[in-house]
């Protein structure tokens, strides 16, 4: 079955709102096991609009339209569908009735034009909302089905799990599984070609690779009649990227971030973590303190912006400020181990570098990073070179850093 | 001029991630006065994307395409274009030394498939990558123009506004000029109703507001003949603005943030602003450092995630943590206290809250926040409740203790 969403909204067009609710709808036919190979965004224009409605009932099974279900002039969908389909809008009276009952709990009297919305395509199937006045709507022709939902998210997202999932299932006899293996410390070009011969020929399960800041995703995808036979058909590959990767995969759990998983490498010890950061700016202590509970394992962390600050709070030795800079290894060495001794955490990671666009020198371009990292009485200090932007080369840091933190602690534990 | 966009990358198909490009790219190509009528997701399929790009090209004037320029086999976009306007792929020299210069300042081997990147339909314009290896490539054909711009939005963004959007302003006739009004301090909902009258019926200059965290922006455009003319019709609304919103406007300029102008009004004063956060975890202190050369005024972040670490390092009280709990009035009053004596810093920011999603109590919920301000020997406390997710309620922290030191400096100097 082939799905295609279309969201309808002048304010998506002029960029005034996030399109939100095609991510959700995506993603929940693609859990469903459903092809979707467009998704169109189209303002409440009644021409414009029956020309998409009509070209993607050419080349889809599935429709689901979003939006334009409301009470104003400008809330077309409802009209357009109809008029494609060559249907009359005749009034649902059990519609016309929860519409009262919706106002009249609110002690409101109701706004004449809110009627518009007990009015559906003869035939269609009314899907109550139960956090708004919109029903939602199912048509289904000649073998094509169309979905009508309304814009808001908080009426869309509940309507659509909660009574549309259903009709949606009984459509498809296909199901979806995915693993997303993600990687750290090694580039896209360079995960794909390792990978070149899998990625060749592929057909079932599918595999995709997506590049973040400091890491690699991929993403394996199998279609099957039932789950467990999806989820034995992604399993060999999954375990394939496991060998080709080795350590460079951090998880292979969709909602683990890499911070997360370093996180979680420091509670297994029952250590603590601390950051000392400069360029960077806090960053680093920022995406760790995204995951909650980090508080376990995180208490401490320094941004030394300032020489003086470097010296005061880490004991950085002005004299290895002034022999080697700011940004030298031997700074990123002793703001670490001045960390680990102030902070008393088992692992200490430190970043000072040059995030631009001004102070760079010809032996000390932009970009140009040194990282520290103890962990117990062993320190590394990793040098690295990032290019673009200000904030990219300081989000480029903190990636880096979480590596090398990774790395430092199996590697103290003699796991790699 | 009508504008399209099309937004390639099967990710997008399958829900993996959110397709905020379009977003931004619709508010721009609107600030320029383009229209745009449709916006498409396509993925990485040669049939499916040429489709589009001829349908676009029938309907459209200018086509915008994102994503596919990628050095894997799976990112086709150049060679679908090339192929719909029966050009050749040919190698621009200029581009392979670019990639090769990125690698080699990363001290990398470059994988064969990085190359790809350097080649060009025919006649393209070549738009250098400041932030990645995918150049941008614009081409102009009877009357058609079509940009290509890389994928991940931090290459997007600054290539389209920095270098793309002159491009774009030369194919449009009429002058747009825009002056956006930032205002701090105020909810959209008030600042909607505060200029309603301003808002209804309002045809040049239009004035469009955008809620950001902690944030609302007003922009003001106008289209005329030439920019003069334009800037005439956009300034007296500007001013309009300024009077109704007094000091909640922190800027009407286009590139200043809010960190900017606080980091700026403290600059002026020859002070030192230093930060002390526990539940947003060096988000404050991070978003200080965003600004190029804040290191004049900003030398001391700490992040003091545990208890004992507000005492060791900012002199909290036991007793006062004990009696009022981390997240009280009484904490973030003594962590600002604290700070500004340690840290030497005229202005001293503290947050702490809860930030969910657990640690929240009947008394305490999740949403509750107290920020300090310290300016010269003044404290002043902040209690808010913010809604939302984890990382929301930290953004709102952020963006509200940046907020009130605005105030509180500008209080001392008794400029409001």
């Amino acid at each position: 079955m082939i799905v295609e969403l279309i969201s309808v909204g002048t304010e998506l067009l002029l960029g005034n709102i996030v399109n939100t609710n095609a991510a959700f709808l995506a993603e929940q036919c693609a859990a469903l096991g459903l092809s979707c190979f467009y998704q169109t965004v189209v303002g409440d224009n009644a021409e414009r609009l029956c020309e998409t409605i009509e070209k993607a009932l050419e080349r889809s099974d599935v429709l689901i339209l979003s939006g334009g279900l409301g009470p104003t002039q400008d809330d077309i969908t409802r009209d357009m569908v109809a008029k494609v389909l060559g249907k009359d809008l005749v009034l649902d009276e059990h519609s016309k009735e929860r519409i009262r009952l919706f106002f009249a709990g609110r002690g409101q009297s109701i706004p004449d034009n809110n009627w518009r919305q007990a009015y559906k395509p003869d035939g269609a199937v009314v899907i109550d909302n139960e956090n708004g006045t919109a029903p939602g709507l199912i048509l289904s022709e000649k073998g094509k089905h169309i979905f009508l939902l309304p814009g808001p998210p908080n009426e869309l997202k509940p309507m659509f799990t909660e009574q549309m999932m259903p009709y949606l299932q009984k459509l498809e006899e296909a199901v979806i599984f995915s693993v997303t293996v993600k990687l750290c410390g090694i580039g896209e070009s360079q995960a794909e070609t390792d990978i070149l011969d899998l990625l060749e020929g592929q057909t079932n399960p599918t595999m995709a690779p997506y590049a973040k800041t400091g890491e690699v995703h991929l993403r394996v995808t199998a279609k099957a009649v039932t789950e467990g036979e999806a989820r034995r058909l992604v399993q060999p590959m999954v375990e394939e990227l496991k060998n080709r990767f080795g350590h460079k995969v951090y998880t292979t759990q969709e909602e683990v971030t890499l911070e997360q998983a370093v996180a979680e490498l420091v509670r297994e010890r029952g250590w603590k973590l601390a950051t000392a950061e400069s360029c960077t700016g806090g960053m680093l202590a920022a995406r760790l303190t995204r995951v909650p509970g980090v508080s376990a394992v995180f208490e401490t962390g320094l941004v030394t912006y300032a020489n003086e600050t470097k010296s005061a709070l880490l004991g950085v030795k002005e004299d290895t400020l002034s022999a080697f800079g700011a940004v030298s290894p031997e700074t990123a060495r002793e703001m670490a181990e001045g960390l680990a001794e102030r902070g008393g955490a088992e692992v200490a990671l430190s970043i000072t570098g040059i995030a631009g666009p001004d102070g760079g020198s010809a032996d000390k371009p932009v970009g140009l990073v040194y990282i520290g990292c103890r962990v117990k009485d062993k320190t590394v200090v990793k040098e690295c070179r990032f290019g673009g932007s200000r904030e990219k080369i300081r989000e480029s840091s903190v990636a880096a850093a979480l590596t090398l933190a990774r790395s430092c602690i199996l590697k103290e534990k003699g796991e790699k």
